[in-house]
């Protein structure tokens, strides 16, 4: 077809052009090895356009039915592999080109009033709607593990940490659930960010619209879009939607980040909270004692790459123009590299948290008794002492168990009382652990009851669309 | 209060040290040049925590009267500047100070039961709402004005471009209004944002909750916040808030480096198709006949400095445990940078579109004939010949026509159907540049009555809350 | 070997184990898909530590013997594509196992003494330091065609521009060298990362240094390293030499960026200061007519790639503690990406600038009078008149040829006369834009004579390893 | 001056202008209460100039004197903090404006042949070479901090980690010189930036040059640069030297977040390594027991903020043209804050370091028989077993230890023998945690010669300009 133009391929273009697309050029141009995996989107897309053409008139009903057949063997070769070592510049040109195998010079008609602009923003969004979706679904499945490792857990104490050091008794429940909730939000933050994706860029041509007397509407119903693009000159240069989802995506990623963050110290000899098991725990080639949490370490580490990504994209589309730039063929590898990352490392956290055993005892020998202070504090606040002062008071019973090396419990009756009357006395009342938890029964606290109930909104949330709270 | 730990200052912590804090350790500690910009949520939060203990009987009605007084003064002393030269820790710590100078040693009771981490919280995500809605407010008025100058420039044409080509010819008002379907995006986003930002932290205590039995729901109301934050270990370490607007700031911001790098090519002597009012131009030190675009120049910059706020602040939380951790409180650099930048630059922005002038006989006269190339081929794919094939054939034209250095239009009828016996024809008829643009009149695209039904719409969205299109 | 420990594949680890990893942690653990790129350096690792442990004596002659031989075996096989589908978890295990296969049980001896972690930042500072010769090489022929270019454009005058304005007139020669010295600083800095590269890693073990005796002085001199790294817990952890080149490349691609979106902007109509070659160009699916500047825009794109690889690495380095931790994996995405993205970026860069085709006429043709007014205003204060004042008086002059719609130098006498007396007669003598240019003649300017001798320095430069200036 | 343009302040343009800047496009252009921090620079500049322009004979030599008394006078109001609230638009204007109220209209002279353009890039450049060295005399105390506790921590002895797990025993110096070393790599990369900024952008002037024949090697010489900037129009775009500063700071931010972040875990009651002193310790406002390392946590968070400016800084200068664009102005923000982020942090991270207190006690009683395996690993291949069979039969071992519950050392001598004929007598002889430790003999290993070896060459690193070793 461009064989007057000197340029060896199948191409969408060239007649303009005399001389041959150079090496260094065409590779640096080909898109194919990334954007290979659109090509699901991109028959799709071109089914949905042979219809419309035929709707409009533009090609006739025979027309139509050789360039369905056609476009369904395509999708039947690619299924098979044809992608696999194709020389063609995009998949876009790939397509067409089977099917010009397939269908012969007919095939030159599936393009009529469209362009790669329309055409990949088209593919490009409904490939995020099914990303989107198959992380959601990960998503959730982790929050449920987290949940059910909750419920079993709800007896177990340890310190929760602020600062990296231990602050008040709380429970394994509680401490699994300030996990879960970040998910929730991520359940949220995707399904908003599938909404707006769901505008149909298809019939905005190059720039302009289309010469061709499109039903969008109806187009918009075939592929499953929510509204039509209200600005083609727009809508072709968009990648908000993108921009949207790799954020989304690196909110989950930080989340893990998080997560795998801490209970990594906790698989620590130090700690000895959890123990990983076998099936999520590797060694090393020359220590043979090792029991690494790789996992845990991979899930910190990939969310730097996610981060990475957003950013890059985000730079990426800074200071150009509305329209398409060629710069735009570069937003999918930030795209693909962000699911493909949580896509792999959600199950392996998953399987990690839903195998992984806890260690009740050393999580309770992390218990000392510098945890009651605060409530040795809240003690003299119940009884009118100001809290400021109560605080100051503890600090000084604190820092005297400190310097003679004893527990808080253990401080002598006198040496208690020099600092406030009460004290002795609420020392002795302070308590077990478990009472101190007990006393945080507020909506959102520690204590038992607040935790099955709050365990409870877990549930329900992850059992709605889009994780929304009541 | 400390004085037994060498400390000196007023501080809200200190019993349990015998020795003061370092100067550079201070210095490194102090958050108050930062933070102090949250007073007024600061002592908004107080006062509901002092009625709030008053309901729960921890105080008495006299000490609540005192202490709201008291914190109405300390409003007032903050309102004439008292946060200045604070020697303070943070803006807590100042508050109580201020208070304990107003009130005296009752002042200690304010902050029975609540720690400095669901304060803060608590705090910034009243700012966080504030800001996004002076930020929604801004680009409300952005996109208003792009609305307005694209209701005088729907006759005017100019090329549309790609790839920083000219493309094919378009309507002023639809290169105006594509950059301002980005902005009405914006505002769904901040909307979203801001629903998630309305769960209450207050109540949570340090890590556990609260030994208080405070009524959260009364508070969630008092504070005008949507729902009671379900784990309080998560909501005192959950900054996902402030990653969501500096997200939503950050696209933006990438908005406006788009509208406006756009724009600054259009202010150059070689486009010359828009030119800046003296009110938004500037000049050179040493070049006297200069006239730069520099508020353009800017706001492309700025975008710059948002995405790297985003890319930090996400940088900040990844692999930090639940529970409040020390580094969050670097949050709030990244936060506050990315909000002034945007409400600095959205006003210069709007001034510099309002006033500029477009200049449509340069516009125009970026016209060229081969702009109409793609007509011709439509013209060819109306008659039934395969598109890519007659993309193929208008190539050639377009190369005849360079090689001869002429128009398009004017190629001789003979070589015109060497190439297809329809062209000459085609040629004839193909019309105006008006012509072509009324032949894109498909919802979305360039004709006069698309784009006024577009501009409908772009009023209709911006009138409502969270620029929601049906 | 592994039999007991029921992990199927040949692995380094697995005594500890009784159960399999599972495939969620299998897949995410696995890195040979993004290592295997290091077999070469790892075999050469390995057999310099073959070497080395004979030499010490802890293998005997006849093992050294079989182990090299059979390391030499793998090489081959390796070099066939034995890596293709290899269901290894590293290169390392790769590497082992295939050595296991060409020798048998004697392939346990390779890594006495030897751990991942030393052999890891081996293989990778090699692989660094050849990549940053290759990219050196790429870089340095980029200069070199840019000052070939600038050689036939010295009497090429377009306008210099400043805020994307018109400013001066300057030569072409000058505008393509402004673009080579950056390049030379590139190559500096590349020089500057390689010496920093060279030490070497290999005898540090896992953490603590090796039991075995070896001579790492002689290990160096094998490898090409300058010396041996001086603590082992650092250099197992240390990725600096990977976030080093990684910002080498990261300036080398903005670099890239600023030139080819200056030159992209060149190409379009409106300037059409240069014309593409063919083999550069790259047209348009739908619109027959484009010539589209695609290299140049990915060149530009691509840089924001580089840089988000930059970033992304700095941050999963933040926070770890020094030795080994896992997240230290996914330093070689970032890297490899970085190094790949330049590697086919530079070529096309490189060809793309040594095609196209400089339109002097149109270059000219941009240059307008009110380009001189610096002149009018630089000869007032050659005559006594305070700079600051002669650029209000010119700035005024300007804004009068403009409101009347004349060039600066078709001004009347009697107008410019009434805004300074001095006027008159230094626009009558301001001469040609070549003058003009002329007059810029200290070091560095854009006169025919400084510009030849910043060619000879360019040239200079390039011809010096390590681009070093006098 | 400006009266006439309607502009209302000290202007350095303006001429051509009819209308005032609107006040929404001042606030956004203004620069000053970033740049002001340059006033020092720009009247050294400006001093200079002055010389320079008497050199050239363009102003006389009592002008000379006139201004060089003015710009002294200037120089003392500025240090008496003229700068504080002036209305100007950047520290340009505010110098020229101040030299006019003290010498008059003489002060128009000042700027004639000089641009902002190659002013502003060589106040930044000489202010990164102080920031540079006030970086490096932070970084070299640090680590001479880091050399004298190692010195003092030789004896005593603690796990080596790997992967967040006990691997190895090593020296407490050996760990506190891994995080030397880093440093010393910093003030290496240090000097490296500082060379290459040494280059002169005085007498560049807008984009081409100057008129004035200036003497560009006495400039040099009397600034302090090292030469001249080769192409006028690449030297004033030119922000290489702020990356690379901004770079080389990004690496230092990180290395304190390793040592800060791997510290802070060691200050931890289940770690207990170290205890920070009072005044490098904080505490919380409601939990009295608490005793935070909020440093380490802050010196580890402020390197996302480091990092972030670098990124933001490369982004902001990807796609720019050559030359001077207004987008450059944002350079110092970034610039500053990572400047100004270091210099608070290096002191205080260096106090804590200086006072904190070891605990060999608990370091030790981290040492468990289980860190020997690698030395009976290690003892198995010394009797020719294959290293991966004598770490899988050690594997064993340990799993055989585990499953039992008991030490290494404690397993009877059947069950070792049954593993391996060897183990028995090598779990007799493996010896002290100290006989481990001294095995690791070879140059960079833990052993206690390797170490004292170590800290000489660090010691003499740190006492070489440029931290170089042999």
């Amino acid at each position: 077809m461009t064989s007057d133009s000197g340029r060896a391929h199948h191409q969408l273009w060239g007649g303009r052009f005399t001389g041959a697309l150079s090496d260094a050029a065409a590779e640096l141009n080909r898109s194919l090895p990334v954007d290979r995996r659109l090509w699901r989107q991109d028959v799709r897309v071109a089914q949905a356009w042979v219809s419309a053409l035929a709707v409009a008139g533009i090609i006739a009903p025979a027309e139509e039915r050789t360039l369905a057949d056609g476009l369904r063997r395509v999708a039947e070769r690619l299924a098979d592999g044809a992608d696999a070592h194709a020389p063609d510049e995009d998949v876009h040109t790939l397509v067409e080109r089977l099917l010009y195998e397939e269908v012969g010079e007919i095939a030159g008609k599936l393009n009529t009033g469209r362009s790669r602009n329309d055409q990949v923003a088209t593919d490009l969004r409904l490939w995020c709607l099914e990303a989107a979706a198959s992380v959601r679904q990960e998503v959730t499945a982790l929050a449920t593990v987290l949940a059910e490792r909750a419920s079993a857990g709800i007896d177990v104490l340890l310190p929760g940490y602020t600062h990296g050091q231990r602050a008040q008794p709380v429970r394994w429940a509680y401490v699994l659930l300030a996990h879960a909730w970040p998910l929730i939000r991520d359940l949220q933050r995707l399904n908003e960010v599938s909404d707006r994706t769901g505008e149909l860029p298809l019939g905005a041509g190059a720039v302009a619209g289309s010469f061709v007397p499109i039903d969008r509407e109806r187009l918009c119903e075939i592929l499953g879009f929510r509204r039509i693009a209200a600005n083609s000159l727009d809508v072709t240069g968009d990648r908000d939607f993108v921009a949207d989802l790799v954020h989304a995506l690196a909110m989950v990623s930080v989340h893990l980040s998080r997560l795998c963050g801490e209970f990594a110290v906790y698989t620590s000899s130090e700690y000895g909270f959890v123990r990983l098991d076998d099936a999520y725990s590797t060694g090393s080639s020359l220590l043979p004692q090792k029991r690494n949490p790789d996992i845990f370490e991979l899930a910190r580490a990939k969310s730097a790459r996610v981060v990475a990504a957003l950013s890059g994209l985000l730079n990426l589309l800074r200071g150009l123009p509305a329209g398409y730039s060629k710069d735009l063929q570069e937003d999918k590898a930030f795209l693909f590299d962000a699911v493909d990352t949580l896509l792999l490392t959600l199950p392996a956290v998953r399987g990690a948290i839903e195998t992984l055993q806890p260690v009740p005892d050393r999580m309770r020998a992390a218990l000392n008794s510098s945890l009651l202070a605060t409530d040795l504090a809240d003690g003299l606040a119940g009884e009118g002492v100001p809290f400021r002062e109560a605080h100051a008071v503890v600090g000084r019973l604190v820092r005297h168990a400190e310097a003679q090396g004893i527990e808080l419990r253990t401080i002598t009756e006198a040496d208690a009382a020099a600092l406030h009357p009460s004290l002795p006395r609420l020392i002795a009342a302070v308590g077990t652990f478990e009472d101190s938890v007990e006393r945080r029964r507020t909506t959102g606290g520690a204590s038992r009851e607040a935790v099955a109930r709050q365990l409870r909104e877990v549930r329900s949330s992850l059992a709605k669309p889009g994780g929304t709270r009541p």
